[in-house]
């Protein structure tokens, strides 16, 4: 019977998370991240009661050591065991002291698939989790399931030392060398740009090898390679990546906004991994405050609900939660605030349960961390980071109030799709809300100030941001803060592509286009003039020339390939395609179609269960969708979408 | 310089204790145990600061993966890095997803010991571990040390079928086969007794073989192995054992004792390992209530600290805590008392203020095991064990509230020793006493009962036992539970040495040592007549010939060398030697030596840095210590024991 590898529901996407956290290396050196790892059960016991319909045979496979139970007697693994028919109780007993424990059931009556369990602390039955792509006896689960795909390089220079391989854009995978003479002293140097690749001394990732004549080399994000020692070395790459469909699409009239939108899913396309990580060439972690952003993009893209579901176990692990997602106070908070989005995009409601007991731990960690006023605060070595910015972090920060606040509404909505409703949570933040008001709104600034302890009156973009993402700032408030925040040139200018994400949403939701559309027409097309294939990780257009690849201190250090500068997929997608769902896993949705300069868009943005296609000019607006519940509003009007059926207005 | 391995201080003993409770094998399955098994960090970070004296060099190596900061510069493993003269930080950063992540500098100017440290959730310095034999780069910290020695059968008999190899008794360790035919399938039979290795159906512990002309079979215990398919091979064994040194002795004027003595501490040595195991055929794993006992006697034996703190850790694992020790309430419970006799012998006070979090968080999980009465009682899938006994445990069982009582009174103390006094724990200690006497003493009966909930009265003698011992029961009632349970034939003996241990301690502590005298002269005497080397999981006199060997349903499951039945060792060293401490580490001790029906006792005790060395005779008396503090109490008398000088008395 068709069967599965099965294991302790969330311990595969741990598993395969922790590996991805330790394989950053830099100068040569492997570098740990500096948070604590969660690790998989290493002793799990799988339950399952079944009738058998017939006599048959079967065999227990283990990733580790252990036994099965049929009916309370014991026998070994690897052994072909008679099963009569008939009602039986099974129980295999796994343990795995450096892997993930799992088990198989080869047999012509029985498998292993949802219909086994475990049982949790308190007793409760908790379904196995398992995975498709592990259907036979020899599958390994250790291994995460890549597609491979050999490149070559696309022009080859030598240097006085020598030689410079350009593959033509960045690229993730292995780096295959041939023809190597044996008894060289080599040395590769990887870069994402050219410069990088050239200086040996400064470069990222490099590795010295020897004494082959070929080499494998692990995966690794590049787009040259300069090799020294050895001047008649070939070169080629495998590429490694997650084969996901790209659902989503984007064109328009405008050539440089299609050049971004592709851009950008070329970068979310390198991240996305067992996890989205956060960029390719150097950490390669898994950030909460990143995935919170690639989780809105994603959708726009992929609407590929497992890597997003494994990138949240993978951020939160387990109890006790003792310290904060990647040590960072927001990211604790972006996490929560991801469930609720997930929830409303995904309609995953099995999972809310699974996990929601995680999330009021992390939330109990949090309220500890709260002051006399309930403001959140950084104890020991918590992480304020928000963003790179020169924000005011004295004391209390306004940003992550912010948070908080949204934090705790997600709670309070998650604790009702989990069947446990806690009205705590909204009285929580309805009082942060007021505190936030009496502490941190300034009339004389008309805007949230970082930080009210502080005796320097200080107000930067990103506080005033969340106000308007989250609803914490009214209607006054938004207009002020538009006015002398967003759109005032003396409040220090974004220079993460991904704080400038957030500012481009809060301008979506109030429906300033205009200022996305210069903004990529500007920002983004900054990178692309510099040759960027991928998303910078910061890009400020102040600099030139490698100034561009300097960052931490080093040279080469930012990373040229980073996921959280792909917000324009988002930002198209439900500003000017307009899709956004209005009820949860879209039940119901609306399309509110936005053409500002452009001559046409056109597109697909995909939604549960369906997608919708939008086509828009000044002559003509056709949506089509195959989901039922699609509401259109264009020109102040609403029309109710009929599935299958184009919807066609002439202006 | 003299440099150490470093590790997350308690993740060394961790790491092992996995290992023991993942080795049982039965009828050729794996076992693994039924509880949660908590695991190592997986990723650390050791600090140390240091004032170099020299210009030098060092070379970090790694159990894992990582890098070192030396003055926040990242270097690799592996390398040789140079160090200036002058103040440095250091910070070593590794990970290891499948081992111990543990690190060793090599250098002429600096070293990995106790100076460095890592930091807990809350920030707090924690100081590493380290273990004295893991000295040099080479050394494998996940390999424990023992010690080895070959040994020969005594005697071979050709049976039917094969050939039955004795050893003379029990003994742990590899199993060398030589000479084989190659052709040949051998069936190598185990067994504590003949019958059992001769039986190759039942036998818990067999192996089948073939392919080779020599092997080496993992370590087991047996005493008999019966080899089934090669008339002509030859074996020998290889025992792997732990050299600790017996510092207890005792001998006295009758043999029987002298041989129990012996073949308890020859029990012990099978057992202690790693850990102390319970047994050495079939578990093998840590078990909470068993260690508690074995801790008792191994304080009059080896008087090792380290093999006790290495259990204590290994039982209790880390947070989240919400399982008990073993599933078993009782188990929890002797953890937490074993903690303060711990601290009471060895007065290790850093040990416990490392531990004291730990104690709370199993308290406060027992706490929630509470019911309206203040009574713990079972939730979930919680063991209530007590002993393999006819006790009811229908309802709230009393010989748990005992051990409550004794937890919570231990707790109290230890956060006083923990510099966290919390008098919570006293006041609950003593509402608890209050309750136990008002639903469980029973007038009519002159004793605890078992349950209050029970529409039968049923009295067994395992609560009235720790009323006596943990100070439950006042004068009046101890003197009813010695006549109406102790001493009362129609109360139902018990069939462990486990509780029979409990039982004569509360005996010594109640000055019936005659009564301890002829329990040792008839149940421990049984097992020797049965030809035992070792003391038996359980012993019924009543039972005969193969009956002995059997237990769980199964015809050799019983265990003939369990530790939990060494008590004799204990039992002579604290009553008829007399030795006791009365303050912690023996700051202040006493000697109160009995004689009873003897001609002469001699032994030595250790204690903390010293010895007690006792003869008493019906003519003489000769005391001798190393160490201040003592009182010798002898026919009522007290005396002052002067260190390095006989104390003589003659009658």
């Amino acid at each position: 019977m068709k069967s599965y590898w099965i294991w302790n529901y969330g311990d595969y996407e741990l598993f395969h998370s922790n590996l991805v956290n330790c394989r950053r290396q830099q100068y040569e050196a492997e570098v740990p991240p500096f948070w604590k790892l969660y690790d998989v059960e290493r002793n799990v016991i799988f339950f399952c009661e079944k009738e058998i319909e017939n006599d048959g045979v079967m065999k227990l496979h283990l990733n580790g050591k252990g036994c099965i139970m049929l009916d309370d007697i014991r026998y070994p693994s690897d052994e072909e065991i008679k099963i009569a028919k008939g009602y039986h109780t099974f129980k295999i007993c796994v343990f795995n002291l450096s892997g993930l424990p799992s088990a198989y059931i080869e047999s012509d009556v029985l498998s292993t698939d949802g219909s086994w369990y475990t049982k949790n602390a308190e007793g409760k039955k908790i379904t196995v989790g398992f995975e498709k792509a592990y259907d036979s006896p020899s599958a390994d689960v250790e291994k995460f399931n890549f597609s491979y795909e050999r490149v070559e390089f696309v022009s080859r220079t030598k240097t006085e030392k020598g030689v410079l391989f350009d593959f033509g854009k960045e690229i993730f995978g292995f780096l295959y060398i041939e023809n190597a003479n044996k008894d060289a002293k080599i040395c590769v140097s990887y870069g994402e740009s050219a410069e990088e690749a050239l200086d040996t001394k400064w470069s990222v990732i490099r590795e010295h090898i020897s004494g082959s004549e070929s080499y494998k080399l692990r995966q690794r994000a590049f787009r040259y390679i300069y090799i020294e020692g050895d001047l008649d070395a070939e070169v080629y790459a495998e590429l490694e990546y997650l084969p996901l469909n790209e659902l989503g699409s984007f064109e328009c009239s405008n050539k440089t906004i299609n050049d971004i939108w592709n851009m950008c899913a070329y970068t979310l396309k390198l991240c996305a991994r067992e996890v989205f990580i956060e960029g390719a060439k150097r950490d390669r972690w898994l950030w909460g405050g990143d995935a919170y952003q690639i989780f809105k993009f994603s959708k726009y893209l992929y609407f590929d609900k497992e890597i997003i579901r494994r990138s949240l176990i993978g951020l939160r692990g387990k109890d006790p939660f003792d310290q904060h997602i990647n040590t960072i106070t927001d990211y604790s908070l972006y996490w929560v605030i991801s469930l609720w989005e997930y929830y409303m995009t995904y309609e995953d409601v099995e999972f809310i349960k699974f996990i929601y007991p995680k999330a009021v731990s992390l939330m109990n960690f949090c309220k500890d961390r709260t002051n006399e006023h309930g403001f959140i605060i950084a104890k020991g070595e918590d992480w304020i980071f928000v963003d790179w910015s020169e924000i005011d972090k004295s004391g209390v920060v306004c940003a992550e109030q912010m948070l908080y606040y949204e934090a705790l509404n997600c709670m309070y909505k998650l604790s009702q799709i989990a069947k446990e409703e806690n009205a705590d949570y909204k009285n929580q933040a309805e009082r942060l809300k007021t505190q936030i008001n009496e502490f941190f709104w300034k009339d004389e600034c008309g805007a949230f100030i970082d930080n009210y302890e502080s005796e320097t009156v200080n107000v930067t973009r990103h506080a005033n941001i969340f106000a308007v993402m989250y609803g914490i700032a009214n209607r006054e408030q938004i207009y002020s803060i538009s006015e002398n925040v967003l759109k005032n040139d003396n409040i220090t200018k974004i220079t993460t592509p991904y704080f400038e994400g957030y500012e481009l949403d809060a301008m979506g939701q109030i429906e300033n286009f205009e200022y996305i559309y210069d903004m990529l027409c500007s920002y983004w097309k900054g990178m692309l003039d510099l040759g960027a294939t991928t998303v910078y990780e910061e890009y400020d257009p102040k600099l030139s020339g490698i100034e561009h690849y300097a960052m931490y201190g080093d040279k080469f250090q930012k990373s040229l390939c980073h996921a959280w500068g792909a917000s324009p997929i988002y930002l198209l997608g439900k500003y000017f395609l307009g899709v956004s769902e209005t009820e949860a896993g879209y039940e119901s949705f609306t399309v509110k179609p936005y053409l500002g300069k452009l001559e046409f868009i056109k597109g697909t943005v995909p939604i549960k269960d369906g997608k919708v296609e939008v086509f828009l000019s000044k002559e003509k607006l056709v949506v089509k969708t195959d989901k039922k519940g699609g509401t259109l509003i264009i020109n102040g009007n609403r029309y109710s979408l009929t599935p299958d059926e184009e919807f066609v207005l002439r202006f």
